[in-house]
């Protein structure tokens, strides 16, 4: 099978390129000497997964427990979820993980944490836990350092939790001092901390320069650009996810429509929507649901009734996340139809 | 099983409202005297469009064969798709359909026309087809009634096709003349035109006067608003459809952070992204790909880690297009566990 036998539109995977994409993220945390924890949000298939640990990866991190439930199905034996656990229906499926792989989740409250002893002190499992901080990216996380200390006493005196350490997002510069008191403070109160995460494709060497014991970076399979600078975007070569799509309409000589829209590439502000790999000054200037909108005014190519084109979709994850599969191939060969494994597991 | 056993987020549907936006519209094209064809793409959901069917409706819409496959193994018996169906992959499907339910599709160019006709003829099965006009949409659409005269002739002429008539989107009092002359040309050529299909939720009545044979609606099962007035867009006793959410974080006074992003509610812009029900003064200030960010700074309530809140998401269709599952109820207790039948189905 080659793309030409695709229905359209598709998701397609370049594998050289992704593979690429993967060994180089791998070589370039070795260098750095930082672990390197991949975001698994970032395609929810657990084969890419299994790859990016295979090429140097110490674990993986999912941001909801569907994606993890995926990841352990799949073999992933160590899964960070860097999220707040609440609430009884959660904390029953995480200790079902808990028994299985090494699970470690983040908390910022004592209620989170609580929630999370109860459950696995009853199921007679322990979770690893560390401490978020908001250390300016004004989310999720304690405030301060003090507050952090004080919660991680608690977590330590509770069972079923084995105190980690603490995580942030993403890894900047100004993190450094809440870090640096945050650990110091915990350490002095007997507590060792064996983790410091942060995360972030492109924060990799600031996590070196931060001492973190790991850095979390997801997206650089897919844009493989924020290690050679953010300054093109869209650069090709390093993106090897691009959406098929087939020109259904050119009901005008400036106007081409596309067989996909909002359910296909994502809605995502601002524009541009993405890049027409064959033509890109054909502009893509708006989407309905279903269609995608082209302005071919700026275009000398004459655009055709099933014609096919390629688009570089602006937010790759959130593309991959409306699709039910996708197809990887090399040099045009299909050389897997991967099932988007997590996709609409919003729990 | 009630709500407060359901985890979080999941998409519910009060099914007392959602019944009563059906029977409304059902209602209001009755009493107008104008047939309304069901849009499936609002929902995705085979039950859905049986209720609309037994409440009146003449058949449905969908927006891609994927969704039509899943309608026609449903049991849903007259489809049209006011879509240009291109490519050999995408005929064979379609031939596939008209083999088993009255199948109607919308071309606009003789190219789209010739691809259904090369199917169907060799198949041995007939697909009946509406010429699209761009009224104004400007989206797909033949640009001229003399345009659409040519293509009516061309098809009339083609084995395995039945020109049945015309379609186009909105329905708005600009397409009067383009409609009429169309009609006109197409009917003085010795051609009938059986169909002219019109669209869009709150169109209805414009529909009538424009002397359609038929309108396509779609949003009213979850918005139920365009035929009370679009001025408040988010009324709630017209809307079914919410995201039931967990606050998993207060980290501030003045910040909340609930269980579910731009991967639970789909990023729309522009702002506001929904409405808390229970709290209309907490504003979702934004989104990351899994949080919602809550500004609570004009509330006096005091939000708490695993209070459950409700959103009326802004766009509910693109919303439950990114669940696997959704939880119909009434007063409370769970009624139905709807898969969303056609999400992913991009083909």
């Amino acid at each position: 099978m080659t793309l030409d036998d695709l229905d359209t539109p598709a998701v397609i995977i370049d594998l050289d390129v992704m593979d690429r994409n993967i060994r180089d993220m791998a070589e370039h945390c070795r260098k750095l000497g930082i672990p390197l924890r991949v975001h698994t949000k970032s395609h929810k298939i657990p084969e890419i997964a299994h790859r990016q640990i295979a090429a140097g990866a110490i674990g993986v991190a999912c941001q909801k427990l569907g994606d993890a439930e995926v990841m352990v199905a799949a073999g992933i034996q160590d899964i960070l979820i860097p999220y707040n656990i609440v609430g009884p229906r959660k904390t029953e499926r995480l200790t079902r993980l808990a028994k299985r792989a090494r699970m470690t989740v983040a908390v910022d409250s004592e209620a989170t944490a609580q929630g999370i002893s109860d459950q696995a002190a009853g199921d007679g499992c322990r979770v690893n836990v560390l401490i978020e901080l908001d250390t300016g990216g004004r989310r999720c996380g304690v405030q301060a350092p003090e507050a952090a200390l004080d919660l991680a006493k608690k977590i330590a005196a509770m069972p079923g939790l084995n105190f980690e350490g603490v995580m942030t997002y993403p890894s900047r510069p100004e993190a450094r001092p809440f870090l640096a008191k945050t650990v110091e403070l915990i350490r002095g109160a007997g507590i060792p901390v064996r983790t410091i995460s942060g995360g972030g494709t492109g924060h990799e060497s600031m996590a070196k320069e931060l001492d973190l014991t790991e850095t979390r970076s997801g997206s650089y399979v897919w844009e493989g650009l924020s290690r050679i600078g953010n300054s093109d975007h869209l650069h090709e070569n390093r993106c090897p996810l691009r959406v098929l799509t087939t020109v259904v309409s050119v009901p005008t000589p400036d106007r081409a429509i596309l067989d996909g829209g909002m359910k296909t590439f994502a809605s995502y502000p601002p524009k541009p929507y993405g890049r027409i790999v064959e033509h890109p000054d054909a502009r893509i200037s708006g989407m309905s649901v279903e269609h995608g909108h082209l302005d071919t005014s700026a275009c000398s190519h004459r655009f055709a009734v099933g014609e096919r084109l390629s688009v570089i979709p602006l937010h790759q994850e959130m593309c991959l996340n409306l699709h039910n599969e996708c197809y990887g191939y090399r040099k045009g060969d299909v050389e897997v139809i991967w099932p988007v494994a997590g996709m609409g597991r919003v729990k």
